[in-house]
């Protein structure tokens, strides 16, 4: 067991002095750590660090940001063993998915540090006021302010510590606290400190990166301090729309970007209801205990033999997928009681996997609803975190074109197609499809997000509070990035004053 | 007096059966329109219509989007006489002032014209997802569907009815329903037959322009209509957050661009306090009244001789400025309240303008209140909508920098230096302005602000409610798309199934 008495020190010495929680492995019930979370004062201090911070770091040019998120990225390698021993402990996760997800981490990191490299970071725009007597007009984009992110559950690396939020908000220039997630703070301290140091090894302010553990309380503090401008958060919608009330409820709102709920519908037409299609729809939908934000809970299947074929076979597969350790006991018990809850609301149970041994590793389960049920009730469309899909059968396209009208918004929505007939299909839902969800994908299957410049991950509400932005790709840093236009500032005293250029 | 039973025809014909309200000349209180608003069942089926035309209108290509708006421009001045004789019966406003902002309105339209011509609206990024099997990515920016948009009282035309929230929604995509402001009705019904016609003669669903006369409830519901995807706005603080917080509300939640209130703070920096600079003061507090968002309504003024020949020359224009007859009767009773208001609580009346004839045109006043007076109660930022100016002596630069860091978020922050010291002056200003406004001026004054691909008109709370944005140039048609990736789609399907380009 790790004990950590305070948070981290270097530049961000908060020594915690609230209760003290612990954390531990969900496959054995074993503690892994304990800690003690931030008081009030506390957060008042980290959260003054990053105003006095805010200034400077965003006038740091970007090849010192971009130097910055290389030195973490390099920093979290060399202790590479030590943060995967602890978030294999903490989220019963696989050791290879936590090399990946580290490998992913980093590689993140790398890309919005090349992506600063290469002025890919905001936009400048030259202009003047034109009329009898014109004057320069410079718009550039320059960093919103302190960033508070909430780490998630899912991804102890990836979207945490120092995940997507974090990096794209350092890209842009802006401090920024990490609120760390319960299910995972010794990971979190660990990352934490290869962060402080690289912090301090740039000579930057302390107050560039900090990292509070704390309740619910500590949360919703931060989002409500006057110092923090903008919030990154993934995790559950109750949690998100939460957040995004504190936000709103401020003297002064502040923008909440909350990456939430998603059942990524994957509309199989029926040239492509064939069995190679169901084994990857079951590889896709048990990757990872199903505990992906992408992962696809809800699968439209043609009636009759067309679609058959498919839903045997995938239910075969789920029949003989193994159960996996979730990433807490209370993630686990909500698998769990939303599939009970949609047996009891009508789902037939299809097929359900191996029976666990291991503790919080429920089974994976396939149901289905008639299309008629699922259109007269929207809870239908609820999250089930976890491994369990639902199949809903459809008779002809229109009939799936407007069950695809009666969607909430979604990170994606896939299609599955073959030849002209579908592709006829696919004409009509795509209009749809884009008004519901943020990547719409092709033959092919949700999870597995690639980190790349034209990614979108992101979608309407309820799948996140802002589908004007996406929190994966280097387009994430412009969540954190405001237009400010200069007029007639002469290009001299703009270099003078504005020293190293921001953004661009 | 022109009666106009119901709303518009063509395209978006809606009868008005709520109860008749009329228009006023503000300068005379004779009528000048009468009108039925929308009831709710009318509300509706505009958003209905609305909804039904923004598949089609969002795949609308880029030149077909760009020949509206030209032709809504084309429309807009072959009405002219008649346009503007509305609006100067409707707002008191000058011929000359509405002469020349019809030419705003229509330079506007074409600029988005143009922009979309040079694909300067939105934006795409093509890439790949890599790993083993890199499959194609495009991310394109999409229409985000119907936008509400409630007209301004202080700009009849360049912010009503074919102003720029209209323009920029329509360029990206969106069809549009404005919301009449209640104070010219006549002449937004008189522009909305403009752009009906043009949408009609463009063969477009007439759904792509609606257009809503009505109550503050028919407002409040246009907002909360599911239909409704975003809101433009301009308009009072309290107006704003309202709205704002109706939004919010919704079951899913939609962006509301909110430009509300701004006192647009002008630092004089001891070289430039000259009576020259004094002019230009009070030529732009006074310009139109005063009703302009960018008014210079706080003027930061050095102490002692330093500042007291700016004072004495600018209390001695103010002394000589006419009355203006003000927008409406409330905003004139309005602005006099705030003024006796401040002078309540404890600021000094430097001067008052020219005792009016006319109704509702109350003089011009400057205010001073000491700096010590002004950093311990907030209510000093608190617009006075009108052509009144506050006064705050400072008695050296670090003062200023101080008392500019208690300031509220700002549409503009302005300037004026001259030499080194006032220099260095600045060099401490700026980030802190930054951080405070969307556009900084140097030696400039805020009010007519260019329309231009440059232009920020926006700023943090509560000058907006979304500093990420601007509501004027060709970005503000940032506010109303959204990225979508196309994972996995060949180039022929794409060009197949998206048809026109959306955007770029």
């Amino acid at each position: 067991m790790t004990t950590t008495a305070g948070l981290i020190a270097d530049g961000v010495l908060i020594d915690g002095e609230a209760a003290i929680a612990t954390t531990v492995d969900p496959s054995t019930g074993a503690t892994v750590g304990a800690f003690r979370g931030a008081t009030r004062s506390q957060l008042d201090r980290i959260a003054g660090l990053a105003a006095d911070a805010e200034d400077r770091f965003r006038h740091t040019g970007a090849a010192v940001r971009a130097a910055l998120l290389e030195d973490i990225a390099l920093r979290m390698e060399d202790a590479g063993d030590e943060i995967v021993d602890l978030a294999v402990a903490e989220s019963g996760l696989s050791r290879a998915r936590m090399v990946s997800e580290l490998g992913r981490t980093t590689g993140q990191l790398r890309m919005f540090a090349a992506a600063l490299e290469e002025g890919g970071i905001g936009h400048r725009r030259a202009d003047s006021t034109g009329g009898p007597t014109p004057v320069p007009l410079l718009l550039r984009t320059l960093a919103v302010g302190p960033v508070a992110v909430f780490a998630a559950s899912n991804f102890p690396l990836a979207f945490s510590t120092a995940g997507g939020d974090v990096a794209s908000a350092l890209a842009a220039g802006c401090p920024v606290i990490v609120k760390a997630h319960s299910a995972h703070v010794a990971t979190s301290v660990r990352v934490a400190r290869a962060i402080a140091d690289a912090v301090r090894a740039s000579g930057l302010p302390g107050g560039v990166f900090g990292h509070l553990i704390g309740d619910r309380e500590i949360g919703t503090g931060l989002v409500a301090h006057p110092a923090i401008r903008a919030v990154g958060f993934t995790g559950s919608r109750g949690g998100g729309q939460a957040l995004a009330r504190v936000a709103a409820e401020r003297p002064h709102p502040i923008p909440v970007f909350a990456e939430m709920s998603s059942v990524n519908p994957v509309f199989v037409l029926p040239g492509s209801a064939t069995e190679a299609v169901a084994d990857g729809f079951v590889a896709s939908l048990t990757l990872g205990g199903g505990q992906f934000c992408t992962n696809p809970g809800l699968v439209f299947v043609p009636a009759g033999a067309a679609g058959d074929a498919f839903v045997a076979r995938s239910a075969r597969l789920v029949e003989d997928a193994a159960a996996q350790t979730m990433l807490t006991g209370a993630i686990a018990r909500a698998y769990s009681s939303s599939v009970e809850d949609a047996c009891r609301r009508g789902a037939q149970l299809v097929a359900s996997g191996i029976a666990a041994e291991p503790r919080n590793a429920p089974a994976a389960h396939l149901l289905e609803i008639d299309l008629a049920a699922f259109q007269e009730d929207a809870r239908w469309m609820d999250e089930m975190f976890g491994a369990a899909g639902l199949v809903v059968r459809y008779p002809g396209a229109a009939q799936l074109v407007a069950a695809a009208e009666a969607l909430d918004g979604q990170l994606t929505a896939t299609i599955w197609h073959e030849g002209a007939d579908d592709e006829a299909t696919l004409r009509a839902l795509l209009p749809v499809l884009e008004r519901k969800a943020g990547r719409l994908i092709s033959n092919g299957w949700p999870t597995g997000v690639a980190v790349s410049p034209a990614m979108v991950h992101g979608g309407p509400s309820p799948a996140t509070t802002d589908a004007r932005f996406t929190a994966v790709g280097t387009l994430a840093a412009d969540r954190f990035l405001r237009p400010v236009a200069y007029q007639g500032f002469p290009e001299s005293l703009l270099e003078g004053v504005l020293g190293a250029d921001t953004n661009s």
